[in-house]
């Protein structure tokens, strides 16, 4: 393998030995449909692709419309590529051919589409999905979790790819929290996170990223970013850069005009003080569940302090589960491929709120990548609807009051667990003296785009 | 119906009037359901959004997992939505209310789903598709014809719409045109233009832009957007903003340095005459196969005059087919919710290449908007499997050497055909002076953007 082939032969061994470690026999071959070219309804535009994760574990391939197979018997991944078609070529120039593919990707063989049907017949087929179009594949739960299972651990190359998106990522979130004079709207840090980024080579982001000023932030998942900034106080942007189809996934929280609000600080230092204390205590052997515990404890006992919380002690806030209606999100999850990577155990289905959207319930091992996250949100309605009774009466309602223009704070880092520790691949500042002075010096210099038309 | 409320009620009749034209009953109950969320393969992230367009034109409504019905015998749209979930509603925010849904849109009625399968109960219903859960629609192929007929003629809210996306881009294309200093890569120029599109509220592009510098403008469809500007001579960005689900659809071109070299010049002059000829006939009642051969005629003109085509007469060379080899793709297209709009009446099984990429071919009514994109490409492997021995005479192959650098030319603007002639939507220049005057006066400012790290 040379420096920059992909490593799907080391992924395929690994993830053989999982499968074989399940009881499975090694005589099925594994065959995995790369993306397809898909066209919107009635239309000859393409759907955005994304390059099927499990067969790009195999391959390294970006381009759709291919197949990989693997012999663990033999030790063997061939990868099948569509026939060149002329007019494609046209339109779109020439695909890689089989030589640029060797160069960044190390499988065995590489053939045209046209020799799959012969080199198919009569062998056992196993897959991580049923196919429309192909009976004779068998979807394996075995070769998923062991593919799972092999995915959880990363490599060298691919850490080298996520520290990369990383970097790009840091970049882009220093410009945005340095932009402030010309962002007037969640929409402008947007596209200023967005403009960095594929500046740097990153056209894909990880996720759609999550711009919110004010109470906007008290909505996780929110992705309108279309709201003036107007007179709100923080801003909290959630996004990341995907590079080579790795994820990075961060987010940050800054005051528009630079200076903090009390409140604001009080929730900003809470969420800040979480997450170093679960930063500083990931290595291997670790149980993440115990660190989500640590992070819900750490939140009461701050909103205790600042009056938030009242009327019970620690262990009886914390067993009323109250502290779920301001942080009602998993501490974080494993990081990869996927923004939410395979093999982290959660339970959607669980009745306990705690733990419900925890992401990532499993003892850490060395060479995970996993986020830590924590927040904590004022959010109306998010309160009303999950506050129960006798939960009620833990809350100093007047005390909250001051809160709602919080909006909300989460402080999200990229952690790798190594040997004996771990490395924090989210280089950018989370000092909220630091974040101040990048917002301050920004708004100092008073910075135009050329051409800024809104 | 209030001024900002989409005119579903307008479109359903008009598509109504041309189904009965047709000569179908109107006792049917069309149904069309709306993009649905859907997840990448074994991922909890969902796929871009894109709204279904035949949904979108009976309702006016953005968000996805609706269904609309419209009865043409009551002249009645009903619009079903999701029931909220309250779920979704701590992770997304709370969807648009009934009241809110009204104020964007004049659909006759707003029920929640559960109202659906009783409503549909007995009726006979068709749709412009089938649908693998409910096999009781039929798919119409007189219903979508009526509805792309429809969606042909455009009206004064769509006109607002399509203007709108067409002055956003505008100032992204002057913004990229401006930022030479700062662009090092087709990947930056590729930001540019996103970044001042999301400013100014446009978050999806009306297609994937084609940023290409050199030898890339040879590819039609280039999107791989990522090789350095370095000593080449001409950008092309062909890029185009959506607004509300409306496209624009423009290409720009300009030298890198602020100088156009002779033949890049050349091969810019003869493109915009074609153009400019080719516009100034637009108006009711022209068919635009018509102008498709002008704009091949004008450039067998040029081509001549430069020597590039040599040993025959226009008509000789005209009849050969070899102008192909350097336009090959069409005069336009139908725009509007597409990209390439409904009821172009293209033919790509046509035998002569002069007609089969020609994407409109019909002749033109008022109200109907489209491109005028002529192009002069030089591109070796097109040529090299499109000429034919006959064809070979009629090049001069040592004049066509000076030319290969010029990489391809395209001028493409959004054309209301009115009354009696035509509005131009695109007020970007495209005056050669003009264009180099921008692209020095951005150099000798030296823009920087604040950092940018690549």
């Amino acid at each position: 393998m040379t420096v920059d082939q992909y490593p799907a032969k080391a992924h395929a061994l690994k993830a053989a030995k999982h499968l074989k470690a399940s009881g499975a026999s090694d005589d099925a071959l594994w065959y995995i449909e790369a993306a397809k070219t898909t066209l919107w309804p009635h239309s000859d535009q393409t759907v955005p692709l994304r390059q099927h994760r499990y067969f790009y574990y195999l391959t390294g391939y970006e381009a759709p419309d291919a197949i990989v197979t693997y012999s663990a018997k033999d030790d063997k991944i061939t990868l099948y590529i569509p026939e060149i078609d002329d007019e494609e070529v046209m339109w779109s120039g020439l695909p890689l051919s089989p030589e640029q593919i060797r160069a960044v990707s190390d499988v065995d063989e590489i053939k045209y589409m046209n020799h799959l049907e012969s080199d198919l017949k009569g062998k056992k087929l196993i897959s991580v999905e049923t196919y429309d179009k192909r009976d004779a594949v068998t979807m394996s739960q075995p070769l998923l979790d062991a593919l799972d299972e092999a995915r959880a651990i990363k490599d060298s190359h691919e850490l080298a790819l996520m520290r990369h998106a990383s970097e790009i990522t840091d970049n882009s979130h220093l410009a945005v929290m340095s932009a402030l004079p010309i962002e007037k709207n969640e929409g402008h840090i947007h596209a200023e996170f967005i403009y960095h980024s594929i500046r740097q080579g990153s056209k894909n982001q990880s996720y759609d990223p999550i711009c919110c000023a004010g109470t906007s932030a008290g909505t996780l998942h929110y992705v309108k970013n279309d709201l003036p900034l107007d007179d709100k106080l923080l801003v909290l942007i959630d996004a990341g850069a995907e590079w080579k189809n790795y994820a990075s996934d961060v987010t940050r929280c800054f005051p528009i005009s630079g200076e903090w609000t009390k409140e604001c600080r009080d929730i900003y230092e809470a969420v800040l003080d979480i997450q170093n204390h679960c930063i500083e205590k990931i290595k291997p052997g670790v149980n993440y569940e115990d660190l989500h515990r640590d992070a819900h404890r750490i939140l009461i006992r701050h909103l205790m302090r600042l009056g938030i919380f009242t009327n019970g002690t620690e262990d009886e806030i914390f067993d009323s589960r109250v502290s779920c209606g301001f942080f009602p999100h998993g501490l974080g999850h494993m990081l990869g491929m996927d923004t939410h990577d395979t093999a982290g155990r959660p339970n959607y289905e669980d009745k306990d709120p705690m733990y419900r959207y925890l992401r990532l319930r499993r003892t850490l091992e060395e060479n995970m990548v996993l986020t830590v996250e924590p927040g904590c949100y004022f959010n109306k309605y998010l309160l009303d609807h999950f506050i129960q009774p006798e939960q009620e009466k833990f809350l100093d309602r007047a005390v909250l009051d001051k809160y709602w223009k919080v909006g909300g704070v989460r402080i999200e880092d990229d952690i790798l667990v190594t040997k004996d520790g771990y490395e924090n691949f989210t280089k950018m500042t989370k000092d909220p003296e630091e974040v101040a002075k990048i917002v301050k010096d920004g708004i100092a210099k008073g910075r135009k785009h050329f051409h800024c038309v809104v």
